[in-house]
């Protein structure tokens, strides 16, 4: 692995003499990485993002087809990186290998998947419409007008810790951006600054092989916030896409806020994502249900924005149900966290949890590390649940907190009490759903995906996608970070008129 | 004329007996009007947000036929208000006859156009779409997913003097609003307040025809800034409609900025909507360009947000049309503005220019009363115009400054110097079309409709229409005012899967 440490700015890899460092962390030593980085500085942020304003003159006039090469050649690049790329990813994260593998996979096909989009002249987003002259109309002529979509300029994008490669340097935003037209400045995850590296060089080769301008793509390293705040300040910058923590997207937004140009703030800033399970479904698949409840929330350790963290079911016929999760969470092997940072937030939210008067702990898995997150099952009651907002918080990591209620007046308070969220699953016999319409009718309106009978870990990446949520899940509910959609975050309309 | 001067809440007329009253003005006269209307209070804001977020529960479930049919209602409401809402309307707003009968047409075929849409299942609109599963996809199954569009929830709507039917109570946004399935709080505009009172009897017996929940509809009558400030704060509001000055917009979006959760602004503030005459065509069609361009600018006595205020023409050869423009000018006859305020700024504008080293004025018209304005234009060049930025605002009134150009690279520059505007217009032959085609290219990423040889005035009702645009003559480039597309400003998207 020969690294530079190096920030990537309109086609050159870049770090002043001057520059402070930092270091990524390994996980699974819990010791930091030798690597050293450079830290931009406010100039370089001026410099890539002028670059990128630049480069929009040209890649907006870029033809789809054009774009579409682009993309799938920045396919082909991430490949050709090889297993250096994986090896140096679990590095940083000690993410599991089969899960890296797939999560390339994947961003893979989300930039194969917009460049078949841009094949198909975006068809299927159905953008672009028109309508004919009527010179003839009275008492006045109508003009032939055209509806068309063009990008909206530079975009930020800041990648997410818990999927280094599908939300991050290459990820949804990213290809979005580029497939519409708009040239991206990224930020740099300093969790996994070295795989942000190797992404660089992937897309450096795409822009140099596409003939693309050189400032359609860079890269700032920075741990420092500074440049992030920097970033979004900047006045060529005209959208942001953010994965990541309510308290950086808020922080983020005040600086936004401060800007003469308004701009929107695309962030997706995570869930408890709620299960609800109705009476009849529990009685007769109470067993099923808790092996798979347990099993979705053990994913990445508790790391997806779709993790399931709130359980809402019946106080009554649910002890099987509750059995087997105990049983499930007690032989959960524990494993690290993304961060240093997350692991100590975790630690707090479970002391909170069993420091709680109102919250049972129902069951903890293995701890095979003092620097492991071991799996948690909490318990409470609905009153207290409605009681208290902590409870309602999102907990980064391996735990759920189960929440009985003793009818459906009860349930139908507890949905209307939720925050909003990026999604819920509705478990559920026929006759269970019939009773409960009025209950998955108000439920739509709290979050971004409604699942029935599934649970909410995986998202598929596809036309028909939403990803995201009403506040705070994320701070746009009218756009999805995932699937084909996400495109419409960074082109806005025109009508031509002759 | 039968007035109450109240407002109108949660399907009552209602006004504190200790509320502050103002009055109307009418500009005719340069009086003020005799009837009180009572300034709403806080707790009536409260009163009304509150009710709109009940009624949301019950509109929102409300079929596409039932909204269409509630939408036609109110049409036909309008319409039976008959003589007496003209008369009103030309008392506030001495706006002539004629013009507010075209402008009630408009607002009725606007009603009437959503409820075709909604009788079509809003198919033109393409929200809607789904992916069937494949349960034998390996390594996952595929799940069924469905993109669906709910209604954004309770919308505040503020409407604009200058279109007090079709950006006002019962115009644009509230129409796209209703139809979309929100509720509407309506701040009613204290220069026709009458005209408002009317409007909301219309509704009013549209909601009980139609028996829809009595809060799906409430206006607040105020002149004081504190009532439209405690509305966009109100936690029930979801999305605020705005069309006004950018002073006003910059105070709600501060005030927006504080709530905990984020809610778009859509303001459409205004625009110089330049006129760019390119070389051949001001020789070959000066006089007939000339009297265009001042005809477009009388209209509505230059207070249409699409009125021409900036002409951008070359500097040799031009001597027709600008010799055509000052006849024109100078034969117009004075009216009136609006409002005191709007005559106060436009006379302040005038005095700024006037005084100009820079400016020299062409021609101006007649001035019959004191209060009256006339009309003005002016001539700068290249040079001045881009050196003083008050010479790009706005001047919301029958004025513009006429900016010369030697060649096509100073045209350019212009362009690239200019703000972002609602429109702008190429006045061009074919030949001048292809010696522009980078400036024209160019010129899209300033403006939100982009005309070919016709004028801004006269906003096509349409499904392709656009009509909003880059910062600051909108707060928000990604949505319509006018227009079908409307309607997407307050839905959000949701994926259903199963």
């Amino acid at each position: 692995m020969n690294l530079s440490g190096k920030s990537y700015i309109n086609g050159a890899w870049q770090a002043a003499q001057t520059a402070s460092t930092f270091y990524a962390f390994c996980p699974a030593t819990n010791e930091p990485l030798t690597q050293a980085f450079f830290n931009a500085s406010e100039a370089q942020v001026e410099e890539a993002t002028n670059a990128a304003e630049q480069a929009f003159k040209a890649y907006r006039k870029t033809s789809m087809t054009a774009r579409a090469e682009f993309l799938e050649t920045i396919a082909q690049e991430i490949l050709a990186l090889g297993d250096e790329l994986i090896t140096t990813t679990m590095a940083e994260t000690n993410l599991p290998r089969p899960r890296l593998e797939g999560e390339r996979g994947r961003t893979v096909n989300q930039l194969n998947a917009f460049a078949a989009a841009l094949r198909d002249n975006l068809a299927e987003l159905s953008l672009d419409k028109e309508e004919q002259a009527d010179p003839n109309r009275t008492p006045l002529p109508k003009p032939k007008t055209q509806l068309k979509h063009i990008p909206i300029g530079v975009v930020a994008v800041f990648g997410a810790s818990n999927f280094p490669y599908a939300f991050s340097t290459l990820g949804g935003d990213t290809a979005a951006a580029l497939a519409a037209g708009c040239p991206v400045v990224y930020k740099g995850h300093p969790a996994h600054p070295a795989t942000c590296e190797l992404m660089t060089k992937a897309i450096a080769t795409a822009i140099s092989k596409c003939d693309m301008p050189s400032g359609v793509f860079s890269m700032l390293q920075a741990k420092a916030y500074d440049v992030a705040h920097c970033l979004v300040k900047a006045e060529p910058i005209k959208a942001v896409g953010f994965t990541g923590s309510f308290g950086v997207a808020k922080a983020l937004q005040d600086t936004i806020t401060k800007r003469h140009e308004p701009i929107p703030l695309y962030g997706e800033l995570g869930s408890v994502n709620p299960q609800i399970v109705l009476p009849e479904k529990i009685q007769s698949q109470g067993a099923e249900l808790g092996a798979q409840f347990v099993q979705s929330l053990l994913m990445g350790n508790g790391q997806f924005c779709t993790s399931p963290g709130i359980w809402l079911v019946p106080s009554n016929h649910s002890q099987t149900f509750i059995e087997t999760a105990k049983q499930n969470i007690s032989a959960a092997p524990s494993d690290t966290l993304l961060t240093p940072g997350i692991l100590k937030a975790y630690q707090n939210s479970i002391a909170v949890l069993k420091a709680h008067p109102q919250v049972t702990l129902l069951s903890a898995g293995e701890q095979a590390q003092s620097f492991h997150a071991s799996a948690h099952l909490f318990f409470t009651d609905s009153e207290s649940f409605t009681a208290d907002v902590r409870l309602k918080e999102e907990v980064f990591g391996p735990s759920a907190l189960v929440v009985s209620y003793d009818n459906l007046a009860q349930l139908e308070d507890l949905i209307a009490d939720l925050d909003g969220q990026l999604t819920a699953s509705i478990h559920g016999t026929e006759s269970d759903l019939h009773q409960a319409e009025d209950i998955i009718e108000a439920l739509q309106y709290r979050v971004g995906r409604l699942i029935y009978g599934q649970m909410p870990t995986g998202v598929e990446v596809c036309a028909t996608m939403n990803h995201g949520g009403p506040f705070p899940s994320s701070t746009d509910v009218r756009s999805t970070s995932v699937g084909l959609e996400a495109l419409k975050r960074f082109v806005r309309p025109i009508c031509i008129q002759s």
